[in-house]
């Protein structure tokens, strides 16, 4: 009788503690865990690996999680708006600041002005700040540029962000974000020109990962908001949207009719929004950087989500107006403290939720055989401590792809 | 006619933006700065300086602020309270929690248990995520050991972080933190054996740098308190007050009567106890992490502290129970966020008002010449940028006593 052909990995990870996040969350002490081909082959008990690997890794008890996901961040612009925020602290009212040229257009101003290469430069360091924690996707929208030429330019400042730093990059069309001064009073013409004009030449670019607007009073209208995303349909794009922030604009029923990958933010969602994204598959993107640093007062509806099964997915919303952070574990926190979410519930919002917020829940977000390798490290005493610490980062390594690497990027990437 | 002789330097940094903070703030654009025996010797406009360094360090243009300064910790523990927070977002009540051995008795419990080296292992990592950031002094108590072995212990722990790590350590104690369950039923028995024992015993092995206690009804009375004092002030001992966190004691009264450095939380504060530290020159420490973790509503009078010409300092307060935040960055920003300061106040809240703080005035906190060569290097546009980001660290570099290293700390040192 001859034994049966053990397998050949590239790698094992082994005297490692697993926090799979199949079915939410689960957790697989004292376990190994193998790659192949960039993709994880198997795992299990340690000691029972039915394999070997040409490099094996003891990972000295740490716990490991999937590579974290940042599902939802404006992370690409250019200058910031600290000087906002101090006038703001000084006394400036919002019309003073709008007078002195702040707020969103000086956001726009700065990025049009900016090159693709220094785009990706103003950026890379708030990128590397997520990549030091564990992150190995993110999502980075457009929505500064406003012209063809700008959002061209920080779409491909988001795919060069991903050849540069061991992430993964989606990419999201977001045109509709604010209305350019060029189109002022016209919105609907704006929406035909993104319909009409920069969405299928950017589609066809191959730049766009997905469709967002921002729909809401001070955004785009409801019928704006679908005529956007009718267009997307026709190129076969997924859409998501910023919804229901300010105010209850039905914006979760309508992504959720276009079978949307999310919706986000969510603080005045109704009851009639979450039956419509429980029918719809569409996940809750909860954006905790940005009701944090306005002082928002009405919290997202966390019990109703939870009792309809939505699922529940945490980002950073990294942007230089509303949420200037590049902490994905301080999201987690401010969800759990502010929110009252559970530490397990915010780990599985930047991991198996989060995958599926972006439509790649057959290939990231939890650790199963066939998915790939990506995963972040923890010298922790159990995945709580995660959501715990307020500005604590444990991430020992991470793991692109079946590759091991420090969780500090060396600081010649940025 | 000779010419006057020019001064030679160990160390000058030029190419920088100093934020002196001499007077509150002050900022010197474009500027040198010259260190000689680990103290500042000159600085003024660069290309003025009047001297030759044997080092000189391009700064490229960043910031450079005095090195932080966090004057409020409890950083030196062991075990966490992650299971706690936990079990509490899963629906457990303080009563249950208490029930299972949580609390802060969990926290004497292990702590009690571990040994010096291990008390150091433990809290090393916590240390350098304030050290990442450009901290070069911090406070550490004691207090959760409340016995003398266990105090003296935690004491030890704290000054041999300041030999392993590049940072200066100010010791506080806290025996009078709560009431150990041997002397249940017997405060007034405690605090006597804390002034007739514990206090002197450590004061004499000159592990004590100043005195602090929790005044609070679930602490310790304001008789109690005044008892220690006096034997702090027949030590010799500097003293502060944990004061009107929950309800207004009169602490603020109290230690400004004994010409305390500080009165720390003051959520509760009234408007004698503000009088009464502008006439103590007692500076009020500001604690906004305990503040968000516990989802405090009474915010500390800021106006009336600002008024009355009280230096406020902002500090971490970290500590497993309410507190556990590693980064003085997101003080800083909570502050701002939650509270209104301004990102300059924020500032000279981890500087020259938490030098005052620690009693530290003299020695460090802001860039002057004579002053310790403490500084953190920063990459950032305008110093507000420090206040403005939420989970990013900009620190390039920081110089302790005039030795340059990397904002990083090498992993081997933790
Ligand atoms: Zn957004
Ligand atoms: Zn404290």
């Amino acid at each position: 009788m001859s034994e049966p052909a053990r397998a050949r990995w590239d790698a094992l990870f082994t005297n490692v503690h697993l926090a799979t996040m199949t079915d939410g969350y689960g957790e697989l002490v004292d376990a190994a865990i193998a790659v192949a081909g960039g993709r994880i082959a198997w795992l299990g008990p340690r000691g029972q690996a039915p394999g070997e690997a040409r490099a094996v890794h003891d990972c000295g008890g740490a716990w490991m999680t999937p590579g974290l996901i940042d599902c939802h961040t404006h992370i690409v612009y250019a200058g910031n708006r600290s000087d906002e925020f101090e006038a703001r602290l000084n006394g400036a009212g919002y019309e003073e600041i709008a007078r002195r040229g702040g707020g969103i257009m000086s956001t726009v101003r700065a990025t049009r002005a900016a090159s693709v290469d220094e785009l990706v430069r103003a950026s890379l360091p708030r990128v590397a700040s997520l990549l030091a924690e564990g992150v190995t996707t993110i999502e980075i929208k457009s929505g500064y540029g406003l012209t063809l030429e700008s959002e061209r330019a920080m779409l491909q400042a988001a795919r060069r962000i991903g050849e540069l730093l061991p992430v993964r990059v989606a990419t999201t069309f977001l045109g509709a974000h604010a209305l350019p001064p060029e189109f002022a009073g016209r919105a609907d013409d704006y929406i035909g020109h993104l319909c009409e004009h920069m969405l299928p030449e950017l589609a066809g670019q191959g730049l766009v990962d997905a469709v967002d607007a921002f729909c809401e009073r001070i955004g785009f209208s409801h019928d704006q908001t679908q005529r956007l995303f009718e267009t997307a349909r026709k190129l076969g794009l997924p859409v998501k949207l910023h919804a229901e922030q300010l105010t209850d604009q039905q914006g979760a029923q309508l992504v959720a009719r276009y079978g949307g990958l999310s919706a986000d933010h969510l603080e005045h969602l109704s009851p009639e929004g979450v039956r419509a994204m429980a029918e719809g598959g569409t996940v809750a993107v909860l954006l905790p950087g940005a009701f944090y640093f306005l002082r928002e007062t009405v919290v997202p509806p966390v019990g109703a989500l939870r009792a309809a099964g939505v699922p529940i997915a945490l980002a950073t919303d990294c942007n230089p107006g509303t949420s200037p952070m590049t902490s994905l574990l301080l999201a987690m926190n401010m969800a759990c403290t502010l929110w009252r979410l559970t530490p397990q519930e915010a780990l599985a919002g930047c991991t198996v939720h989060a995958a599926r917020a972006l439509g790649m829940h057959d290939e990231a977000g939890t650790l199963e055989v066939g998915k790939r390798a990506d995963f972040a490290l923890w010298k922790i005493a159990r995945p709580a401590d995660l959501a715990y610490g307020i500005g604590f980062n444990p991430c020992q390594a991470v793991v692109n792809a079946g590759a091991l690497r420090p969780a500090q990027m060396p600081a010649s990437a940025c």
